[in-house]
Order: structure tokens, then C-alpha cells, then sequence
């Protein structure tokens, strides 16, 4: 593939970012990578495994001449980095990110960012429990989906982004802001909310040991630990930057649990039965999507 | 290996009941079996792929002379295959289920057996969505664990049926039924409770469309569609007969909940953080078990 981007700048050198390195440099698309990390440990790390052409101790020589900057830092940290580089960006670049929720990093960057600049916040659906530089690998966004949200940015410069990001092995679909918060409470921000507090449960009971949570944790639990694994900055930022749509699934969420405990409570299993049913329906339609395998076992590898 | 059980038979045909055939097969440690559905159409499925010796039409058929009867259904249905089959049972010989809880087996099963009968109910900690007879394979207890309750059972019965379920590829422990239905509920039943919820919620939804929840559905969503693709039924019994434990842990996961969803509506970061982080030893915990793997992209397989 020819190169889409001569100069990309990756700002914050998580999972992420040290894949779309590595899924850049498969593809052949990138002329040269630059990268920031806010602490020297992680930026030693970064060069050791050779992450990216030139591994910058400060954000505004990985900046500089930057055709694409890739911020990929928590979104709380979105909007100092924005004011940081903003005066130093070159004119006609694009500035992306890869952040959990949209409408909080657009109130955190776009004020700050120049009007010859292009503001395409995106989304990479993607992600393992695991975190750090050395974390990242290729084929991380294959057949994954990217949602860009355009806001208002000229159509070259999106279209530009969305060629990158399937040549890193994306499906690329566009979405509005507050919309694309809203299908992100429903899919991963409340299931990862919900994930975490049973494992915490889990942790705090007296009459069940650890080790035999541990030793004995079937299928579901097993799920919920992997997701419970996740990096607790991000999803920290991820729960206090999509309050509203978070706040109102969990509200919907408790309404149908307590309704379930009720049945339980009273014995009555046909609302059981029918509940259950129902969401298989939902599980055929993501794998009929291609989203997820129907292997057995989970289509866990048994190595 | 050599042959463990002259003759197990095997009382319902679902996702357990043929993955045990097939293990048993395996082994070598089954010398005859003989399975039993209550419906023509799994019979017939049965006999279509060759699972067990003999599908016999009748329970009574079913358990004559053997030295092993493997209950494989749900648990609401236990008492009445107990009450039919208890007259036709051999002197000496050994009767185990499957259920997912032990205390409520115990008290459906136990007062019909006659005297001359070992009952020692079981416990598999393996399965995966699918369910039937066509859902079963060899190796889907290799290196999971099967807990067996001896209740007063001889232990040269017991000893044999662990013999039996380590040949079939499970590691075996003893443990109390209500201190297993106690673990099970924290480590299986309730985050199936949980992820049937979020799945259900998700349908409802008018503001997302069902094709967005499943075209973008991530990792958290997509791990729970998986836990709440399972048996209907099966878990509708679950929950109806693990009753207390059930509702005492959810009472707990609503509170643990409850204090999230403050520490979102509130802004507290540190809460947050503190949680998850806190999750993260439980999962690293369960890979230096040997409980899951820690492959990139929770493991699953890319084809």
C-alpha cells in the first residue's frame, strides 16, 4: 500500500496506539512515526522494543510537522495535551483521537485547536484486558469496526482518516457525537461498570474464599474478570466523561434486574424463561454479524 | 485406560450429558452405554449421531443394570425422573446428576432412592452456549473441575465416580452442597443473572437500534451475549432452586452497584480507581490458576 500519512505522531503510548504502530507498519502506510509518552519509564520501554521511527521526550518535538496526531491518552488527559500542542501543530494536519467517548473530548480539544487544523475524533473498537506499550500488536483493529466522528471537518481530511484506518485493518463507519456515547454506554462502558462490581463482590465475601472464587470460577465469572481487568485510569475517565448515558442504561439496567430478583423471589419461572429466550435472540444476530466466533469453549484457544 | 462403569446410562441428552459420552469414549473407561430423552426428536438425534450404545424410549429401559445412572436434566425435572427410575435400579449401583446446584438435587432425589444406592451428586464446572445433543465433544472437561458432594455416600462409591470424571479429563474436588450452591452463585450463577439483565436492557432500548447494539457490540457487551446465549431452561431452574444464595449475592452486587453509580453521578475519580484496580489481582489470580488464558484478544481464536 502507498503511504497515506508521511508523518504520524502518536501521542500516549498505550494498547492502542503501539498497535496502530504496529498495524501501520504492516500496512506500510506511515512514513514516520513519532511518539510521546508522559513518563521516562514508558517512553525507555517504547524504544526498547523499537516503537515507532523516534521515541520524543516532550509533545512538542513529536508534534512538529505532524501530518496525523494520534491522541491516545485518557480522556482526562485530552484537553491539557490539546493546549499543550496546539500552538506548534502544522497548518492542514489532522488531530484524531482513539477515546472511549466523544462528546467530552470535543469539549476538551476542539476550543483549543487552530482553525487550519482538522479535528476528526475517532474510535477504534478494540481493546484487550492488557495495557502498556508492549501490550500492542497488528492485527488488533482486524475486522474490528472504527467509528469517526466527522464534527463539522472537511470531507478530505475524514476520508483521509478512514483510508488510514482501514488499511490498519478497520471497518470504518461514521457517527454523530452523542450518539455514539449512547450505543457505547448500552455495549461496553455498563457492561464493564457491571463487570467490575460483581468481581468486587466476589472479592468482599467472607463466606466464600478467594481461592475458591478463583479455582472454581466457571464460564460467567471467568467473562466478567477478563472485562474487570481493563485498565482502571481509562475507565475511570470513561464512566466521569459519559455520565448521562451511563447513568441512565445502569437506571434501566437495575429496573429489569429487580424485576428478575422479583421473579426468583416469587418462584415465577416462566418470566424467567421467557427473559432468557429472548436474549439468545440478540447473541445469533452478533454472530450472524461476524462480530464473535461460535466456537465451543468460548472459542478460548486451549494452549 | 480400563473400564470404570460396566454400564453408565445417561438420563437427558443435552450439551453434558454427549460430551460425557464422547470423553467416556475417549477413555475407554465405559463399557456400555445407554442414554434416555424425553423427546422423540433428540432420541432420534441422538441415535442419527451415534452417541451412546443404545437410545432406549423409556427411562425404565434405560437404567436397568446400570452400575452407573448419570441424571443430565434440568434441575426441575430431577424428582420425577428419581421417582420413576428409583424401583428399577440395581442393588449397589451409583447415582450422580449434573446440576448446576446441589442442595435442592439432594432433597428432590435422595428420599427416593432405595437403600442399596449410592447417590453422589456432581457438578462439572464446564459448558459453553450451546446446548442438545449435536453440542457435545470430548474434550470440554479437560482440566475443568467437577465438584462431587459425597452427602454420606460409601466411599468406594465416591472414589470410583472421581476415578470416572478424571478419566473424562476434569480435575475432582469434595465439597459441601450448600456451601457449593454458596460459591456457585457468586462465581456462575449470579453474573448470569447480570448478563441475561444487560442483554435484555439492550433489546429494550429504542434510542440505539438492535442492529448498532449488535453490529458495534464490543468486548463487554459481546462477553455477555455469550453467558446469556445459554439454556433457557437449565438456568431458569437454576435460579429457582439456588434461590437464597442467588438473591443474597445480588443483594450485595446492587449495593457495590449502587456506591458506583454515586461515585459517577458525584465525580469521585479516586472511588473509581480504587475499584478497578482493586479487580485487576482477582483476574491475574485466575490465570496463575490455570483457569484461563492470557492471550491478546481474550484468547479468542481468528478464524
Amino acid at each position: 500500500m502507498s503511504v497515506i500519512y508521511d508523518k504520524v505522531a502518536f501521542i500516549g503510548l498505550g494498547l492502542i496506539a503501539s498497535s496502530m504502530f504496529w498495524a501501520g507498519q504492516r500496512a506500510g502506510v506511515v512514513g514516520h512515526a513519532t511518539g510521546f509518552a508522559r513518563t521516562q519509564q514508558t517512553r525507555t520501554t517504547a524504544r526498547d522494543i523499537g516503537l515507532c521511527d523516534d521515541i520524543r521526550d516532550t509533545l512538542i518535538e513529536t508534534v512538529l510537522d505532524a501530518d496525523l496526531i494520534v491522541l491516545a491518552v485518557p480522556v482526562g488527559a485530552m484537553k491539557a495535551v490539546a493546549q499543550q500542542i496546539a500552538p506548534h501543530l502544522k497548518s492542514g494536519c489532522t488531530v484524531t483521537d482513539v477515546g472511549s467517548v466523544k462528546r467530552e473530548v470535543i469539549d476538551a480539544v476542539a476550543p483549543y485547536l487552530p482553525e487550519t487544523v482538522h479535528f476528526v475524533p475517532g474510535h477504534p473498537l478494540a481493546g484487550t484486558e492488557h495495557s502498556g506499550p508492549e501490550a500492542g500488536f497488528a492485527t488488533l483493529f482486524d475486522n474490528r469496526w472504527c467509528l469517526l466522528v466527522p464534527n463539522g471537518a472537511a470531507s478530505d481530511a475524514v476520508e483521509r482518516l478512514g483510508r488510514y484506518w482501514r488499511a490498519l485493518g478497520a471497518n470504518v463507519d461514521m457517527m454523530d457525537a452523542d450518539h455514539h456515547d449512547r450505543v457505547l454506554a448500552v455495549t461496553s462502558h455498563c457492561p464493564h461498570l457491571i463487570a467490575y462490581t460483581m468481581v468486587g463482590v466476589a472479592d468482599d465475601l467472607r463466606r466464600v474464599t478467594d481461592s475458591e472464587v478463583i479455582k472454581y470460577s466457571a464460564a460467567g465469572f471467568r467473562d466478567f474478570t477478563r472485562i474487570a481487568a481493563s485498565d482502571p485510569t481509562m475507565w475511570r475517565d470513561v464512566f466521569l466523561s459519559n455520565k448521562d448515558a451511563t447513568l441512565e442504561i445502569l437506571g434501566r439496567f437495575t429496573e429489569e434486574l429487580f424485576a428478575l430478583q422479583r421473579a426468583i423471589r416469587t418462584g415465577d419461572g416462566d418470566h424467567l424463561h421467557d427473559y432468557f429466550s429472548r436474549t439468545r435472540a440478540i447473541r445469533r444476530g452478533i454472530i450472524d454479524a461476524g462480530q464473535d466466533t461460535e466456537a465451543p469453549d468460548f472459542g478460548r484457544r486451549k494452549d
